[in-house]
């Protein structure tokens, strides 16, 4: 027999979940109504109405998928590849090996450009793999890569792959709401995210946007989508009519978590998407500095580093999962290993949503001196 | 700009989801800690045990699926199907319809039979099936029939297939813990289920167990599993794994709707598996006495009829979907519509976990009465 769970009070500052606001937690935990009933309907569309603000996008095709990101990933690539599609894939971390894994599983054939861990995704080697490939229907790449706290050039990127006649997969997870993602004005076709990053949702919700040109391949496919689950065009008989009737079941939605995402989405309207922006910037700038007063480096240049994911190195002769451990047994203070390639190398803090305020930044850094002293102190010791 | 939503406080007695109990709602809105932390795998180990004893079996793989039960049931077919497997499918209802679609989506060869809507799968029609197609690797039925109330006789149909060395999918999306499900003494390898049902726990969480046999098929397979998200070789790797460490990262968890499934979990064992079916059973004979008394029939025969669902035959000259309408404007009390060739003809009456109480019972007939009496006095008038 087991208790009731009772969870222990983190700071989240790793690479997501990162802190939810208690309006949010109070929403999610509202009495529970059907996920047909005509008042969650409403409730539908206003998500669907806010999502459409956040992703600075017109698409009638923006919503919610009853997931995590990944599976808002794979409902991009489930719906967008018909077997035998040859997809151009950037690789810079851990999130563009995920979109090589989808591109396969879904009958894809994908061409591979590689950049380092560390790097944007070098629109030059586009460019050219455009040039040596004349058949190419769709580029993928990651937006903001949340395995080494890069931002990729979507805007650039996404006028490449226009160019070409071809369709564009961007992986926003980690960067709407947290940074400018402009879907409509850089003409983006379809964009998948996490509730649990910039917006400070619960996990386990992605919301996606898909445009016309994207409807209309799905539309016009030759082979069903290979999810039953995913298939837009079951999908979207529930989350597209309108709130007078008409919406067809398809699966049972996720109905707390809408209310929680439902509030988030309220949340960042309230502030501002701009001011949100500016939010995870300004904790950014604080971060960064405050790291160079206690010595620690940047993994990412400048210029293309991400405010909300910020990869710092691990100094030679420091333990890095010991700090972890130190300060979450100390602080409750959560931050991120390195991932693949970068374990051990480099934590990851993320100032996401509501973890982008300067109060926390000021308790990471304090924790993260504290715990690397200690580790200075004990090898002096030995 | 739009406000919190504030949902009507409903009470649930549809197809699911069912009546969520205020711990429940408490434990999913305890602070959002992150996927990887010690203690939220201490957590997860927590689930894995108690779910097997809901399932009554002693597989290792025994998870909750990060999504709804359409995902669930994805998950059973894409890890265990390859493509060109000749898979049964029983189709008597919306679901084993759905399942058939999950087979062909996986490039499986599904072999379909199919009894009226309202009927049990007939084992006789099973036994024939494997007697003229001696290359079927998979049976795949639901044990509970969410769309007519039906319950299928899992323990024979499971032998049958067990005789002619065919693996076992169930959907047990409605039966979990409302009827008696026993995953290893009837020898099926593969059970998904739903969170909102029987267990009362909010939507969006599926329940899955494989047995042995069914791991060693998908440890087997010649080709990758055809979704990322639901790969049960890359799952099993965050699932698996003890507390003390060495948990991979695959996707982000959804943390709060994992508290609300634990406590939902603490709250059926406390209650005891056997009593829970116990107040399933009662509830619905009391339903049943009930209809009758205010003239209603049953869709299905007595003896196969799901205590948790209840299809109710709409009486000649009543208008099914007002009926619903009005109980739910004047009484905010939901009760579901017929799916499929039964929409119109049928109220169906979930008498889930919470749900399942006497007080509901009385005030869902009071209300239908008063319904019913309503529309007969409007058409005297008339």
């Amino acid at each position: 027999m087991f208790q009731s769970f009772q969870p222990p009070q983190r700071t989240l500052m790793g690479p997501g979940p990162s802190i939810v606001h208690p309006r949010v937690l109070e929403a999610s935990a509202r009495h529970t109504i059907g996920h047909l009933d005509p008042a969650f309907g409403d409730m539908m569309d206003q998500v669907k109405i806010m999502l459409r603000h956040v992703f600075q996008t017109e698409n009638a095709m923006t919503m919610p998928v009853s997931a995590p990101g990944s599976a808002g990933m794979e409902s991009c690539f489930a719906n967008l590849i018909e077997p035998g599609d040859k997809v151009l894939v950037c690789i810079n971390g851990v999130f563009g090996g995920r979109m090589k894994e989808n591109v396969e599983r879904c009958g894809g054939i994908a061409v591979v450009i590689e950049d380092e861990w560390g790097q944007t995704v070098d629109p030059e080697k586009v460019e050219q793999a455009f040039a040596e490939h004349d058949d190419i229907r769709i580029l993928a790449f990651v937006h903001a890569e949340t395995s080494t706290g890069v931002e990729s050039d979507a805007r650039a990127l996404a006028e490449i792959a226009r160019k070409n006649n071809a369709l564009v997969i961007v992986d926003a997870v980690t960067s709407l709401a947290g940074i400018p993602l402009l879907t409509d004005e850089w003409q983006l076709d379809a964009v998948y995210s996490g509730s649990q990053k910039c917006m400070s949702c619960l996990p386990g919700i992605s919301p996606v946007t898909f445009s016309e040109r994207a409807m209309q391949k799905i539309g016009s496919r030759n082979s069903k989508v290979q999810s039953w689950f995913l298939d837009l065009n079951l999908v979207m008989g529930y989350w597209q009519s309108g709130s007078g009737g008409g919406r067809s079941y398809h699966h049972t939605a996720p109905v707390n978590a809408l209310y929680a995402l439902h509030e988030s989405l309220v949340m960042v309207c309230e502030e501002g998407l701009e001011n949100s922006w500016d939010r995870h910037s300004d904790s950014h700038q604080t971060l960064v500095a405050g790291l160079k007063d206690i010595g620690l480096e940047m993994l990412v240049d400048e210029s293309v580093r991400l405010p909300q994911l910020n990869a710092v190195k691990v100094p030679d002769g420091v333990d890095e999962a010991e700090v972890r451990r130190y300060i979450l047994r100390e602080h409750n203070l959560e931050i991120g290993a390195g991932l693949g390639a970068l374990a051990g190398k480099i934590w990851r803090i993320g100032l996401m949503g509501e973890s982008a305020r300067k109060e926390n930044v000021d308790f990471c850094l304090s924790a993260l001196k504290e715990a690397i002293d200690q580790q200075h102190a004990l090898s002096y010791v030995a």
